[in-house]
């Protein structure tokens, strides 16, 4: 049945835990079904999030099963008092709880497994809905188990992503696949983009995002980098092509990649791709660079390694910048910037080496050198360069958005781009290119 | 009025966007606002996602209206057509759209500043439900504006988190405060902990979990580290101390402080009481355990630096890790992660030094050194010791999981708690530890 024309489901979403609505940990399960489901063609129509109470996920769950074709639910199938997810589910059946034998012989098998008596709550996560039937969980102790409510099909799954994710892609998007008639996958297309403030980019694709249009372009915004996304369904399927080439054109090298990737990632692959090594020394930052170079598995074929060098004394001992030096301009300036980047680059024997320093606040800035401030260099076989940045907003920001942007100098100098964002007059000065 | 006690005022939140509806984003407005509004002591009753279209967030928007006392909705303020929120709220309100003079103005003054030409987009931004009061944006260029629907106070506030934090603050939180008649601060409060595997933990404080006491105690998790609140409202509010000091007692040396707070900005808290300094060596997490010090703003007065040692030869060059160790031992090693640890705290002239090299994956793993092996090591001035773990998960969850792990071993270690979490007999070897 694969790649026959299927219908599009309606699918909506629930995350249960007092956790969630309180505000204690934040719900990424929502984001990673949604992702996949509307890859799939299927149209999500919301999320709920609700609070570990039994009678809430039970009205939730009439009312999603109400308005959608499937409803997938996460959380609350721990094995603690707070887990009222088959409790829920169980009430708007209007069905009891029954032990469901395997589940329980697998717990069982997991605690002798791991040497330990079971703690007898753990029995609680075996009892199921009379009529559900199991889903297995092959990274956690949890069990999962669907149902029809309504004319929706129910997918209760657990709260912890590693186990949820799985049992989604072996179990949902099946399903899914069998109740839709075999959904075709939209052609949904990204532009990742560094640089441009987003009203910036949205002019220069205003036409393209007209909402009469059949194809849809959105955009989506985080430390410094904009996604636009690019989706036609149905018959503008073939459409969407032609206009991720035109974003693409009209964006040149602001653009990073004709996909949604991040720029650590992207970087990694475009070093390994031309064969090159590379390093980073890091001030504020302190090692986020690095760290999301290494967020591509096989990093370590480009990324050599790092300095974070957040004392001055740090960049003296590890990375050769002359006290002198430190003295006269300060920290957080060039000279102090294309230092740290050549020692970088000469310690580690790297071909390139990008560095980054500044003042994330809150404290620490001055008239001169105000929060927000940062200086970025390279250093390659053709020399050092550096350029200075002003990011807006709160530690975590600055520190998010100038890690990024020392990974996007690295892919401008790689791809010999011009370093300032926005090709033309049309911007300003450095310090408004973050607004 | 403050200080007396208030109403718990009933809040829904809905956020509104296609990249949040199709998985490209992730909310995070929803727990900062229920972690603040809860904090008040208001009732979350949940959130709803909903994507870019005026007459789902009008639909959305009734229904919470309906349940709750005080709706914020955020997102859906942008300059793009994408941006639906002030259509969707003049179609729940039956009112048009008018333009609002001071915002225009605004506008326009933020562009001048820019020495940009405003794009003629940006005036939609200043059109607000006829009726409505703005809401001032300090930050950015969408104002927010409220208005009543039903009973309820409605608040739309801007997507980004660094705009509407502000707005929350200044114009919901003492709205809130005067329509609860001065709501008294619920007492909650928290327990941090690293290490135990969470049936664990919930088995020693089961009892205090049980859900019919009047004081509520829930467990959240992510990468090993697991959160424990404690709640009472009304009259078990003076409860909840007894409760939270008797679970610090159970879980000891496993609880690293008695507030909800990360393993890094608790541990640079930590060494600057104690006027300790430390380095880290980090190969698998590449930088992350560095980072999540600094995360603390200040932190520089605990934190050198430390150097990411990704590559062998950058183990030798930065660290000093002889080439004949890693010949002999491999890179992930008891040896080398030791030698990893003496490096950086001599070349730092740290008072403590931490090291970490593992088996991120997917990729690299061996029978006998299999994906989410990690060695750990700490020196200080009484020598060097190390530990190793074998933590679950994919690359992410390992690297995230063995820096918190790395943060967690220093805490020991400044403690002079026991490494291995669990006191007394009832746990297994240590590759059970991050189950």
């Amino acid at each position: 049945m694969a790649g026959s024309p299927g219908r599009p489901l309606r699918v909506e979403v629930i995350g249960s835990g007092d956790e969630l609505v309180r505000g204690r940990s934040r719900d990424t399960n929502f984001a990673a079904i949604a992702e996949r489901l509307t890859g799939l063609g299927h149209e999500v129509l919301g999320n709920r999030v609700v609070p570990d109470d039994g009678d809430a996920f039970a009205d939730a769950l009439r009312a999603a099963a109400a308005r959608a074709d499937a409803v997938v639910t996460t959380g609350g199938l721990g094995p603690t008092e707070d887990d009222r997810t088959r409790e829920g589910a169980a009430e708007a059946l209007g069905v009891r709880l029954v032990e469901h034998a395997p589940s329980a012989r697998r717990l069982a098998a997991v605690w002798r497994r791991r040497g330990l008596p079971m703690p007898p709550s753990n029995l609680r996560q075996a009892r199921l809905p009379r009529g559900a039937r199991a889903i297995r969980n092959e990274v956690g102790s949890a069990p999962g188990f669907r149902f029809l409510l309504g004319g929706a099909e129910v997918f209760c799954l657990p709260g912890p992503p590693r186990e949820m994710a799985p049992m989604l892609e072996r179990e949902v998007v099946p399903a899914l696949r069998r109740l839709a008639g075999g959904a075709a996958p939209a052609r949904a297309l990204f532009v990742s983009c560094f640089g441009l403030p987003e009203s910036v980019l949205a002019e220069r694709i205003a036409d393209l995002m007209d909402r009469g249009r059949a194809v849809r372009v959105g955009t989506a915004v985080g430390e410094g980098v904009i996604t636009v996304s690019v989706q036609g369904t149905g018959a503008a399927a073939r459409e969407a092509p032609r206009v991720h080439r035109e974003i693409l054109r009209r964006l040149g090298p602001d653009a990073y990649a004709p996909r949604r990737v991040s720029p650590g990632e992207n970087l990694a692959r475009l070093l390994l791709d031309r064969g090159l090594t590379v390093a980073a020394a890091e001030s504020c930052t302190a090692g986020l660079a690095a760290a999301r170079l290494a967020d591509l598995p096989g990093a370590s074929g480009a990324l050599l390694g790092g300095v974070v060098a957040y004392d001055d004394a740090a960049k003296t001992r590890l990375l050769g910048v002359p006290r002198a030096l430190l003295r006269k301009h300060g920290a957080v300036s060039a000279p102090v910037a294309e230092a740290m980047a050549r020692g970088a680059r000469r310690r580690l024997g790297a071909d390139l080496a990008v560095a980054v320093t500044g003042i994330a606040g809150p404290g620490g800035g001055s008239a001169r050198k105000p929060v927000g401030l940062v200086w970025f260099a390279v250093a390659g076989p053709e020399g050092t360069r550096s350029i200075r940045r002003r990011l807006p907003g709160d530690r975590s920001f600055v520190r998010g958005t100038a890690a990024n942007a020392a990974l996007d100098l690295l892919r401008r100098t790689v791809e010999g781009a011009p370093w300032v964002p926005g090709a033309g007059p049309a911007l300003p000065g450095l310090d408004s290119n973050q607004e």
